[in-house]
């Protein structure tokens, strides 16, 4: 089983169709990074499009069975989620409405301070707010994971201890590999895994060793050792993979409506744009050299299995239905 | 002349008319606690029936010649403000528009983390964010004041440092008259006058000495002493007066949407509703007692003159306007 647990790309039927010939079985999807409440159901409605368009591609996921019967035709389950609260605006009550819409996962920071927590480019990290202490609450109850992949690091680690349910980076790698801003250091994975977390490997060149020369053997090597280190349950791919996207779609995701300035992020005014993919994984159709290359550093074939997509599978199994005691 | 700077009442023809009866020249109310963008048009749009209604009690009014204005017609003129940035939403071009719409003060917090900064009732106060420092070049640009009346310390002190206009505390006291929460520290006075910032005097009884036991002359005498310790050309009025408000607007006032629990804020559960009125300030035909009592305790007609009106009304002179030199 496959499972990439974040791609943000510019959709297209030839990449629905490299989805199906990288037999990739579900995706989890960003549908707002700066969007309000009304936009983000926009794109809720442009995905319903897709899906309508491409029965024979494509599936709405809500839950882990719905990529065995995506699996069953022959389709990709597609799931949704924030990298921003924005959707919610000022309104916990929104966070039963985008669940029923379909929303999975939802970050409580991109970046910057939010209603509910400190991302991670501010300056100051003062940890999870009031209004994020009660959205926390509100999150479990109905089965909307806590996602602090742009979350500061206190943010992150009161975040694992205030939810009730394990919490996820779904796409970020170990800050010891690569010093990445957006990494996460030692104290924050140790915090993550505790709590029952996963961490989703990021294919993004800003977060890889030596960014687009980054070697397979080095990712793969990178994810062994956190396996070393953690246990290989806890461990996913979240590629982070923003295929066909212009630059101007980069600059939205920093800059949103949220400064008159530009904001290069992880970037650099030399380097403004999204940076090129490494060789080895340039598309859907790469996760095969990603499995590949982990077999061939000497992992064994169930914990391959495990970090393709067989453990993304169980945390959505346990973690995308209310939970039934808080109703 | 008379300037409220802050009022939040159930309003009514009633409340309209008092206001002429108290010689009331200009009042900043409150049209926005937890409103997004849209339900704070829809509060404009209730004030332009009021003004089409009310022409000879009212005026809606834009820059400080509109008090004058509204004086020789003998009419009270009206300006906007917010308790929350939240009718900014997410989207920093929102603060032209809602400028031109007729906003002069907003608020950086409501008493919890918003985008910008923190709120008094925080644990953690992390000073004003990465967006919180671009807002506020923006409404410096515009002439949209910054008040922190809800907010924490230390984001207080670093709007007052980073605004290169003056700020505002519409309505709170000092805290070393009366040790509440929303009252402010010496260190937060020192740095909202070193900058050129006003505080308006407080009649709501959680600010006041005594609640709402305070005499008249305990608060002229705080007022008094104020001028004395920074000078009076800082300071004005700004009630806080909640008139005919059922108990269910403080609620709101509290809860706005961001939690699904009771928050009682100054209150308790016990005494959850709005406080009575101290028997000297019922509604706006008693700021003569105000001006009465700031008399008895021995200050000149000048100083009362200002703190009555004169020093808000060279504030809203100096600071409604685009700072040209940012065009």
């Amino acid at each position: 089983m496959r499972i990439d647990c974040l791609q943000y790309a510019n959709w297209s039927e030839r990449i629905f169709r490299q989805m199906r010939e990288g037999n990739v079985d579900a995706v989890h999807v960003t549908i707002a990074y700066h969007e309000n409440f009304r936009e983000t159901v926009l794109n809720f409605e442009q995905w319903n499009r897709w899906f309508e368009q491409y029965p024979d591609l494509l599936q709405k996921a809500l839950t882990a069975q719905d990529i065995d019967s995506a699996r069953a035709a022959g389709r990709t389950a597609i799931f949704f989620g924030f990298q921003n609260p924005s959707p919610i605006e000022h309104d916990i009550d929104l966070i039963e409405i985008v669940h029923t819409l379909g929303a999975r996962f939802m970050q409580l920071t991109y970046n910057n301070q939010s209603l509910l927590a400190t991302g991670c480019y501010e300056a100051e990290d003062a940890g999870i707010t009031r209004m994020g202490k009660q959205v926390i609450k509100e999150m479990n109850r109905v089965g909307l994971v806590v996602d602090m992949s742009h979350s500061a690091d206190r943010s992150t680690i009161e975040a694992c201890e205030i939810s009730e349910r394990p919490i996820a980076v779904t796409h970020a790698n170990p800050h010891t590999w690569s010093p990445a801003l957006r990494n996460k250091k030692d104290k924050v994975l140790d915090a993550l895994f505790q709590h029952g977390g996963m961490l989703g490997f990021s294919l993004y060149p800003h977060h890889l060793k030596d960014k687009s020369q980054c070697s397979l053997q080095s990712f793969c090597e990178m994810i062994a050792r956190t396996a070393d280190k953690y246990g290989v349950q806890h461990l996913g791919i979240g590629s982070d993979l923003c295929q066909d996207q212009p630059d101007s779609v980069v600059e939205w995701m920093r800059v949103g409506r949220w400064t008159k300035e530009i904001d290069y992020g992880e970037g650099s005014a030399s380097e403004s744009g999204f940076p090129p993919m490494p060789e080895w994984f340039r598309d859907n159709r790469d996760f095969g050299n990603i499995q590949a290359g982990l077999l061939a550093i000497g992992m064994s074939e169930s914990e391959v299995a495990a970090v393709m997509g067989g453990n993304w599978y169980r945390f959505f199994d346990e973690n995308f239905v209310p939970d039934k005691s808080l109703f």
